[in-house]
């Protein structure tokens, strides 16, 4: 068994990054595990999870991810489900608009150009998002109505940033959260029909 | 001036259709005119008309596109305001879920991963669709009312048919209706807040 570099040592994040994008793409989402990883890299489970916290966090970061969900996700959810909705538009935004948010835009395309990636993308999104949100749910359908969310921001994001269509590309944050957080918020607690 | 072909002679129409798709890819949607798809194929413009309608109807045909919007839009609207998010939301996953709808997956493909083909797809959705839905609201800010009916539905598409996201993805065209449509009802009617 190699021995764990400690935090610190020159290079060893920068590797753990790069076995997490072979593991990622050799197996995906799903079966991707920390100490598969960690095996690759030659380093310490440990020191995995000391840089990245996580399964997500790592995988967050080899992509270059905007955000953790494992971080923003339990944030976005801590005030209650009342105006869930737009805290998650205004979120979603404020990210694609931010410079952290750039290389989205070329993960979107490569998932849809290609089945592996797209199928990479979607074990993320659906275990480290909308399963996260649909388990603050208490509504009946949690999984249904937290992909509901999941298509309204996708959409208007493929609109927004790939496709560039007026007057969506150069609307302000602030008449995207108000235009869609309500309709967000519908789908998270409306009561069924 | 080369003499126009009369309708039913063998090839023209194909010939109308080859014609078309060197015009569009050369020139994008916007630019392309009946007359020069026309010239391209050597028959007269009137031929064009007479067998696909419109500029939208070429393209619909050209690009294996389930429907033409200049007939089908008049249509959905036809009923009135009242209901017509629900009609549009019907109208689109039974299209998609119906045997005309697998060249659509291959569209969307082939736009998110090459610029000119986006460019042009989103043209012909820009004027054919989200304009005309646009030109038949009554309220303020048609066309961001009309894109945000285009985001909701775009967004659940890419999650039910090119990424398979579940449960989205084995939903019931009734269940996607009965979600979607009083989102779309909201974005085409609600009052300015």
């Amino acid at each position: 068994v190699p021995r764990g570099r400690r935090p610190g040592e020159s290079g060893s994040r920068e590797r753990i990054l790069a076995a997490a994008r072979a593991v990622f793409a050799a197996g995906g989402y799903a079966e991707a595990t920390i100490r598969a990883i960690a095996a690759r890299a030659k380093v310490d489970p440990a020191l995995v999870l000391h840089y990245f916290g996580s399964k997500e966090g790592v995988f967050a970061a080899a992509m270059e991810f905007p955000f953790d969900p494992a971080e923003v996700i339990p944030g976005l959810l801590e005030p209650g489900l009342e105006e869930l909705g737009e805290r998650l538009a205004r979120f979603f935004f404020q990210t694609w608009d931010g410079p952290r948010g750039r290389p989205l835009v070329g993960l979107l395309r490569s998932a849809a150009g290609n089945q592996r990636a797209a199928e990479m993308l979607r074990d993320f999104v659906s275990e480290a998002m909308i399963g996260r949100l649909a388990a603050a749910l208490p509504a009946a359908n949690p999984r249904l109505r937290a992909s509901l969310v999941g298509s309204q921001l996708i959409g208007a994001a493929v609109l927004r940033y790939v496709v560039g269509l007026e007057p969506l590309a150069s609307a302000s944050v602030d008449e995207l959260a108000e235009w869609l957080g309500p309709t967000l918020q519908e789908y998270l607690t409306r009561a069924a029909r």
